[in-house]
């Protein structure tokens, strides 16, 4: 039984990429709802089963920051020549728009930032993003757009899962669904906490919003990014239209139900 | 083993409000990462102790919509005299802004907004609402401000939980935080559903935010009676103080995650 994400196998399939995060996706909410109660857990099992094992969702860390920049993005011009550290589909997407997209060894990243060698990198969120250092060498963080809601997994070889009784089953799924609620809950907390932290050390940092130009380049190249591999792979396309469907629908509730009521709140907090 | 929501208890303990939901409080993502990783289950212990109960966390709804209403809210003064079938915290709430808070039988909701008898009511969310037939009298669907997480819970006799073993206690927990992830999949898939179903029906139906004016009275009428309760019992003071502190931070967390998310996708989504 192995823990990963299933983005790491984008290099054997591309389909792969549904089943952690993509570019303009479903935050968690809208993802569990996809994979548990629509089509999600269904397709996975397909585009897995090829390999001969099963991938179950195995935790979440919630939506990922944008990420870390030396430099405020005030227009689209500002990425150009950008070298910035931001492997998988949100890559192909800065590469699109002129970013010098890179990678670089974990252990090298901070230097590298701190140099210059690179203007901006991304990794995950504060409760992650913390041990890294990055807050006390770029002084703009970038909220995400990239990695909405990014799904870990339990892989389990397929002839071993069969084998097993439909009790036994039953309570390896049960466990794998406590695991992936925990780690949620787990990664928020943590988040909340380390952001309070690095706030109160480095009141300098300012959480930043890429400007509404940027975000539409972005999302056009996203879009083109995706019908490429529709294009060519009828398999994407068809889990790509599966989740572009229930993000329809998804969408509009997230947005009246969680959206409304953060906006609301934040405006009665306002002096 | 009981499964109910906690704050139904509110009459023989108001303290067990918190481990449902309250006013301008917490989402669920907050509520989880409270409950699981900082004080909730802890301060839940100790309200429930005394009844001799384990009281758990047994599923969330996710954000409750604030109501149906016939007319539309503008200003503080359009709540006065207005006749509203809504329980709780937030019935006090609106009675201190003139309303005139009333409680019916499920069974007779429809027919009591039908004709009159009320001018508004809350319920749950799409996914339930739609079955109670609201959409197809009253236009106004207020986004939610009263009960952002509404937590289920499981009771157990806690002679009864004391006795298990180690491996069947942290199974049963397991289980029961299996089911609450589950619940809450469920219900966003089902309310993102039952919108799109009522929208298509009820092209009328307008998802409105309450006025500014009108969300900082509730505010302002929300913080009296919390701080009427703190004054009077020191436990509710205890449990208030704790999810306000953590609120202080998870909201920061919230709203450079999700909130900005969300709202970022809308402006690329706008023609």
């Amino acid at each position: 039984m192995g823990h990963t994400a299933s983005y790491y196998w984008k290099g054997k399939d591309i389909t792969t990429v549904f089943f952690t995060s993509v570019p303009f996706g479903m935050t968690s909410d809208e993802q569990m709802a996809w994979l548990y109660y629509d089509e999600g857990m269904k397709l996975q099992e397909k585009v897995y089963s090829k390999f001969n094992v099963y991938s179950f969702p195995g935790g979440n860390t919630g939506v990922q920051m944008g990420g870390w920049f030396r430099k405020e993005i005030k227009t689209v011009d500002d990425l150009k020549g950008l070298k910035m550290r931001i492997p998988g589909l949100a890559g192909e997407v800065f590469a699109k728009l002129g970013v010098n997209v890179t990678n670089i060894a974990p252990g090298e990243l901070y230097t590298s930032l701190d140099r210059g060698t690179i203007d901006a990198l991304e990794w995950v969120g504060p409760g992650m993003d913390i041990k890294m250092g990055f807050h006390k060498i770029a002084p703009y963080y970038y909220a995400g757009w990239h990695e909405p809601a990014s799904d870990m997994q339990f892989l389990i070889n397929k002839a071993e899962f069969d084998k097993l009784s439909p009790q036994y089953k039953a309570v390896l799924k049960a466990a794998m669904q406590t695991v992936s609620a925990d780690m949620l809950a787990d990664n928020f907390d943590a988040s909340a906490k380390a952001w309070e932290q690095m706030k109160a050390e480095f009141p300098n940092i300012k959480v930043m919003i890429f400007p509404e130009e940027v975000l539409k380049a972005m999302k056009k190249a996203n879009d083109e990014v995706m019908a490429g591999y529709a294009a060519q792979n009828p398999e994407f396309k068809e889990v790509y239209d599966s989740q572009q469907a229930y993000i329809k629908k998804a969408r509009e509730w997230s947005k009246m139900s969680t959206q409304y009521y953060l906006q609301t709140t934040e405006m009665v907090e306002q002096k």
